[in-house]
């Protein structure tokens, strides 16, 4: 089954993807924290029978996550289908996935359900039509905690009302080097709205990939959310553009966009910072029809380089050199002979 | 026509070639150093005369240095095929020059005659033949100053004798990355000989290419100075396979081989101390199998790409950003395409 990050989406030379994720809670539980773990059990059973219902056109897979390698659990987070924290405190927690990875469930997370819908570039819209569809099957057979004046109850108060959190993937690799990206996150914080490194828990975000998303889900409706959202991102990707245009018309800047290339394509160690680095720069070139190269193919790779995906690919715990000797020689594979 | 490093040599894949230098004098005529402009120009009317002679099977071109553009001067400096002294200061001067560029002979500069024969790989004894032929020839012609107790007189008491250079150009990448050159380089001057970098004047001989020569004329037959070359060249070469042997198992090792090419094949500038350095390993893992490329090629690009041979090749003066721009195009005219 092919993954949802194959497809080409709309502003792809920036926007890598986007995300909706819902949070909802079952009326007659306390929240997960509070639960014992036959009542997360039992709730978790609740929640799948209602999405594996007859007559849904989603076909979850039901994963129990105490039943996964530690690799494969992490490799989940590495590739944002669960939240890092979901990851590594497993005992009562289970994923509803569908094949192509779009559309993931945490159950028992902080919330009885986390409902994300992911797409290919900026599809807000059609992310959250997608998941407003899946939860409006739930809540018919399900009893979720709401409130007329409040909207939907969640454990932290920050989520509550919409409890929907709408995040995009940007690729900013022209700012970054532009130094912009701090200024323009703390515009874009007085806009109700958070920008963060998308990979990487440091000062230094990996690969020049942000999170923008939402911040504020008490007295704002979905569709003004998704709006402002819209319009912050429009001005994000336009800046971008300008800026990596007049990047790579430095001669420095080209040359250092093609050695990334070179040395990817011939390189037998890869660590995980240098790659994530490395590929910034070609996926930059690629954007810009300076490397014939499908962004697509980019995109997946940023993905399954990480790693414990890498780990998880290989079922077994890898040494960092054997992971940056298996890196190097996944990224031939995919870059090595076109060029 | 081609040149003669197009061709393979024997130990081709650390001996780049072989030179031997004769220096002779006219008995009539004072050294150069003591001789008018006008009479200097005498003197290299006899000894081109006598060289471009009927039935002589060279066939030389005849090219008055104050006749050539800096660049195309400094070319020849850059290819081995004059001093670089020769090519500095040019009046009065002139170079016989066949056209594989294997043999010539530098009229006054220090001597009346610099004859030399130039052979791909490790060949002492086949260029000592070919240029002990031409010399012969000349001898036939002209009245050497020749003294039946010293040999040959020239004006520096270093080349009196046998007034005989050999040298031999050695690529050692691995000797110089153990730190293993300057002891062997004391070794070796105890011998009777001289290793100093071939490229670059300074501290850092630039692409790990040294020059191997003979320092002892007095005393001493051409054969008996040719054949202690052979066997410290010898001894050398076995040294420096090994070490590239045990270097290349080194995974750390092999990866920056293989990044070094993938950075020649895609930089957009390269500026000549970092080709140097590139090119280097690049041979090092062509030399020892790892990358499938001829060593001649590279050999080629070694001497094509000096700085003033890129200039003359334009037939203008180029910036350093230009010559950058332009090296890098070269070599991935060369290396581009084939990975």
């Amino acid at each position: 089954m092919e993954k949802w990050y194959i497809e080409k989406g709309d502003q792809g030379d920036i926007v890598l993807s986007t995300r909706i994720r819902l949070a909802r809670n079952l009326r007659e539980y306390p929240f997960p924290s509070k639960l014992s773990l036959e009542d997360r059990r039992a709730v978790n059973e609740l929640i799948k029978d209602a999405a594996m219902a007859e007559g849904n056109p989603e076909k979850f897979s039901y994963i129990e996550m105490d039943a996964l390698t530690r690799p494969q659990a992490v490799s989940l987070a590495e590739r944002h289908l669960v939240s890092p924290e979901f990851a590594s405190s497993v005992e009562g927690r289970a994923l509803l996935l569908t094949p192509d990875e779009s559309v993931s469930i945490m159950l028992c997370e902080e919330d009885h359900i986390r409902l994300q819908v992911m797409k290919a570039g900026l599809a807000l819209n059609e992310a959250f039509e997608a998941a407003d569809a899946i939860d409006s099957k739930l809540d018919a057979k399900l009893k979720y905690a709401f409130d007329e004046r409040i909207g939907y109850l969640t454990q932290c108060p920050t989520n509550l009302g919409t409890a929907m959190r709408a995040s995009l993937m940007l690729h900013l690799p022209a700012l970054t080097r532009l130094g912009h990206i701090s200024r323009l996150s703390t515009s874009v914080s007085k806009l109700g709205m958070t920008m963060r490194g998308a990979y990487g828990e440091g000062s230094e975000p990996k690969g020049d990939i942000y999170q923008l998303s939402n911040q504020i889900t008490l007295g704002i409706t979905e569709a003004a959310a998704l709006e402002n959202l819209n319009s912050i991102a429009a001005q994000l990707v336009g800046r971008e553009r300008e800026a990596a245009k007049l990047m790579l018309e430095k001669p420095e800047s080209a040359d250092k966009v093609w050695r990334a290339l070179g040395v990817l394509q011939t390189a037998r160690l890869l660590s995980g910072d240098e790659f994530m680095e490395l590929i910034s720069l070609v996926r930059l070139g690629a954007a810009n029809g300076m490397i014939d190269i499908e962004l697509e193919k980019l995109n997946e790779l940023i993905v399954s380089m990480q790693p414990a995906t890498l780990n998880a690919r290989e079922e077994q715990n890898l040494t960092p050199s054997q992971r940056d000797s298996l890196r190097a020689l996944a990224v031939r594979e995919v870059l090595g002979i076109r060029f």
